[in-house]
């Protein structure tokens, strides 16, 4: 670990770097490491669709090392042009790995070439190349052509081998929800990364190695990779739920807490639910054969679905839907067709776009519509209604290609609904959309996306485990009081996670956690870390991830809040009934445990996690609490 | 007339030129104009999406002058980059008058910008302007931005009365069937004319004028048009047909006669024709309120059509379908789904698509499909099959922006048919896609496809008239003598048309024909203009264009054929079957009456039409027959 490549994408030169020890064991690796460099490097106010944003790729030190349960995934970290924070976004498949093989632990994206190019990156060899002519290609017509192009020189099975992200043309059109797509239908896929990469004219990266990773400690490396695969083949989320439904196992469940988001959240209860969910897909569009190559690198759950749709008007083939992708484009547009919603899935990952933030925006704009906000020459014709498969197709095209009203889609919901005098109906926290739970119905989830340093987001800290799941326990959902800690803890381990780049669902084979990471970095790195180190670390990236927003744009408690809908309209029907977000019942709680004022880490929370030069920056831009 | 504006985009000058009276007199305007003035400056060889081909946009000398009916056109002359042949496409709506009001006759484009650029020409003044914002927008957008942009100007009134001619991204992705759209939703078609735009870097052109052209004999004038008018209003065809079905009441009586071209021209009688006919959507989908804007400039017919579908999966509105469009999208792909048929036309007129080549393409990648040629993996579980509406929406996003499977479509029947291996299921000739009338059941529509010189084409001469729809005489259509003649004489006289740049269904209320287009010129210019003159200046521009082609691409007797199917298959079913294409009957005669030797003018030809100067340029590239 530690061996980075840093790409001047100006000047077509590059540069290969190594991280000193006790920074790696600070920020570890992925999303830590990440806002680590992104501090040191660059300011956070520059704009980030301009060259002066930076765009970095990681992995973390358990990547790719065979034995190692769901650590095949990377991350990619940026300022997004989507919520000006600090951004990471993750995904699985190959390339993490594959990267890792070829000799680089991270990639630092700088400046911006004139012309499109793409990396080719194999067993520590580099190369800059042309990409005028995948320029304008989907990310599958992209991926096949570079294969096509390594093959003459590696071979065709080493080509095939190639694990290739790029972005497809959401992201060459500066589309603030693009996804960076690898191995076809995996998504780094929130924040708009792939509209940095475009605004970089950086159409892909190709990587492929044989450079193993090496282990310390063997023995024990292997003593606790062998209790980990136990206690993942004995819950029942990951060995049974998961892999054979997918992460859409969970519609039925939320939907029956009321907490569906339904029609841009105007309910939460979506009475079609049970047509998308993963019992469906599995019963009904699952691709079982096909599937068994969409699964991450040396992945024992296999959440990964291949799905088919067959019968017009909606046909295709392709990775997903996940449940994120069947609650964004079915239950937040009022569509329980999932044919239409397999459809819009299947062309995001081909356009590049993020599905949440996708079927996300279709809803806001279908709300827009509904309360006449929207001028009708501006639907030419469509018929823009709850509930219509035909609207998600078009306005998946449209923004992709910011065509038509696709246009003001592309830039996200928040922009959309102010463009059209109705900021209130953008469901968002600092800009992102808020993905498939309504925290109406659980509180502490409404608390995690209140303060969640990247904007609305499920996957910062889930409360929504002991809330509603019952996965390590179950607390009272509608109850405020012990949910700060929970989110606290919560958005530190995920730190974590993040920053050693593994799947969350490894949670969800408890007591799996920080305990078995620290023995696991231990063996692999062989450093002496302890659970209690591991979520000090989670804690200094949340904390430093937040004095990065408040560099970027004065983040602090008027933006830990959420859209006026939760936390003033009552859930109108179902077991959520009359509730709301009781926000300001947890908020002070959160920030007294976080060692916060009014949501900015003061000097003595900074300097007693290392982070006294941030508390000099705060400190020298007037921005340090008290 | 005479008045040429010169835009050189490269170095964004423009110079005003004036063209001497003979000039005019030998090639009137339009379509005559233009190949005379390629032939002038441009050698035929260039490549014609390189910066060496120019794109020309001509009115004639009737255009614009208050009450000569159908005279709202205009004319874009060019190499086509599908065809290599020289190629005219013409178009209606407000254009060609406004052009002519802003002080122009016609404009040369010549060489390429660096940077997206429009024009706006207005009262006799020429700006080229940036584009950048423009690039990327669909046409309905582009138009509307371009006004919004020319208010502050203007005014609103002047602003939204401006003309605007533009490309979509499929002109700019360099699509082989991209048009150029003008007024929204009226098409250059064919050929490719967008992509010419598209290399160029020249996204619209808006024009608004108040200069209006004189008249030289106003009693004559009064007489001729007041005659006109009248046949206008006596015809069936002019007075009731066109206004109440539009162009698709022929629907019915072309599919009667079993030569409605049906699944890739496999048969020729559609089951479904009734569902996709002019009075089909006259009774289901008319809008009458907005059809009255659709309406070309100073026309009496009004065969314009406005629509609306309001039925999901397919929902919108837009200008359209035409009787071209509904065969293309319909019968042509096996589709009697008239709101689908409908969605890819709003579609194809917002992305700057050619309808028919469009249409006709999907139908040849169907049958490509239907033969096993296309890779399973190169339809991404696209339902590709004969009668699914999806995959007209579907092809007509990927084609205009060259996704996927889209990048071949892209690139127009022929290209994708040689492609995948099977040439001989590309229905086109000189690489130009068939329009709608199976010519096995009607012998001289054979004739004029097969001699075409701007390839495959039923408005260079239109047989059918007389062969089917019983317009001024009917014929045997079976029978091949007389046939020669006919297509001779009808391909000449519509050279005229196209030069005088007049809506062909001016010739659907006979007599009218050229001797009152002789009478109206001598009225306007003082010409003293005789039918027998007009018919010889149409002759002079059908040989003229036919020595671009052979100096281009050495057309010949061996590009004057048909596709395989149409010579060799006989008509499998309905009124026309057991019937192909008897060329070799009538391709002699046709060339004796033109004065040919195998497909090329001799020099005896040229010199008795005044084209001396081309038979010497023939002779010195070697190319003169004989």
């Amino acid at each position: 670990m530690g061996r980075i490549l840093r790409v001047n994408l100006r000047t077509s030169k590059y540069y290969i770097e190594t991280l000193p020890d006790e920074v790696l064991r600070s920020w570890l690796g992925g999303r830590g490491l990440g806002v680590y460099m992104l501090l040191k490097e660059m300011n956070p106010k520059v704009d980030p669709l301009s060259p002066y944003n930076k765009a970095i790729v990681a992995t973390g030190p358990l990547t790719g090392i065979a034995g190692i349960p769901l650590s095949g995934r990377w991350a990619s970290i940026t300022k997004s042009p989507l919520t000006n924070t600090i951004h990471d976004s993750q995904s699985g498949g190959y390339f993490g790995p594959e990267l890792k093989f070829a000799g680089f632990d991270a990639i630092i994206l700088e400046d911006a070439s004139e012309e499109p190019v793409y990396l080719w990156i194999h067993d520590g060899k580099v190369e800059i190349r042309d990409a005028k002519h995948l320029w304008g290609k989907d990310v599958h017509a992209t991926t096949d052509m570079i294969v096509e192009e390594l093959t003459p020189e590696i071979g065709k099975e080493e080509a095939e081998k190639a694990s290739i992200a790029c972005i497809g043309p959401a992201g060459e059109n500066l589309v603030r929800i693009a996804s960076i797509m690898n191995d076809k239908n995996r998504a780094a896929g929130r924040g708009g990364h792939g509209a940095v990469w475009g605004s970089k004219k950086l159409k892909a990266i190709a990587v492929r190695g044989h450079m193993r990773p090496s282990i310390v400690d063997e023995t024990s490396f292997r003593e606790v990779v062998r209790e980990m695969v136990e206690l993942i083949k004995a819950s029942p989320a990951t060995a049974e739920n998961l892999p054979k439904y997918g992460t859409a196992n969970i519609v039925p469940v939320i939907n029956a807490h009321g907490i569906f988001p339904t029609r841009n959240f105007q309910t939460g209860v979506f009475p079609e639910a049970d047509k998308i969910s993963g019992q469906t897909i599995a019963k009904e569009i699952m691709d079982w054969e096909k599937q068994k190559k969409e699964i991450c690198w040396g992945c024992l759950i296999g959440c990964a679905r291949y799905t088919r749709i067959t019968k017009p008007p909606f046909t295709g083939e392709g990775g997903g839907p996940e449940y994120e992708t069947v609650w964004a484009f079915g239950a937040q547009t009022g569509t329980g067709d999932l044919a239409a919603v397999s459809k819009a899935n299947y062309l995001c990952n081909e356009l590049g776009l993020d599905t949440i933030s996708m079927g996300h925006v279709i809803g806001t704009f279908l709300e827009l519509v509904e309360k006449g906000k929207i001028p009708s020459e501006k639907l030419r014709g469509l018929k823009a209604t709850w509930g219509n498969g035909e609207v998600l197709v078009e306005l998946v095209w449209r923004t992709a290609y910011r065509s038509g009203v696709g246009d003001d889609l592309a830039e996200g919901a928040l922009r959309l609904a102010k463009k059209y005098g109705a900021p209130e109906l953008a469901m968002v926290v600092r800009g992102q959309e808020l993905p498939a739970y309504d925290p109406r119905g659980a509180q502490g989830m409404g608390l995690a996306y209140a303060t969640s340093n990247r904007g609305g987001c499920h996957l910062r800290a889930y409360p929504m485990a002991v809330e509603v799941l019952g996965v390590g326990g179950l607390v009272d959902r509608f109850e405020t009081k012990g949910k700060a800690v929970l989110v606290k803890e919560g958005q530190d381990a995920f730190a974590v996670y993040d920053s050693l780049v593994l799947c969350k669902f490894i949670g969800f084979a408890p007591p799996i956690g920080l305990s078995h990471f620290a023995r696991l970095l231990s063996a692999v790195v062989g450093w002496d870390m302890t659970e209690k180190e591991l979520a000090k670390v989670g804690e200094r990236i949340y904390n430093a991830e937040r004095v990065f927003n408040i560099l970027s744009f004065g983040d602090g408690e008027e933006y830990d809040t959420l859209p006026k809908r939760l936390l003033e309209e009552p859930m109108p029907e179902g077991p959520s009934k009359g509730h709301v977000v009781r926000l300001k019942e947890m908020l002070p709680e959160y920030y007294a445990i976080r060692g916060w004022i009014r949501g900015r880490p003061t000097r003595k929370k900074l300097e007693e996690l290392d982070l006294k030069w941030l508390a000099d920056l705060l400190e020298r831009e007037g921005l340090l609490p008290e």
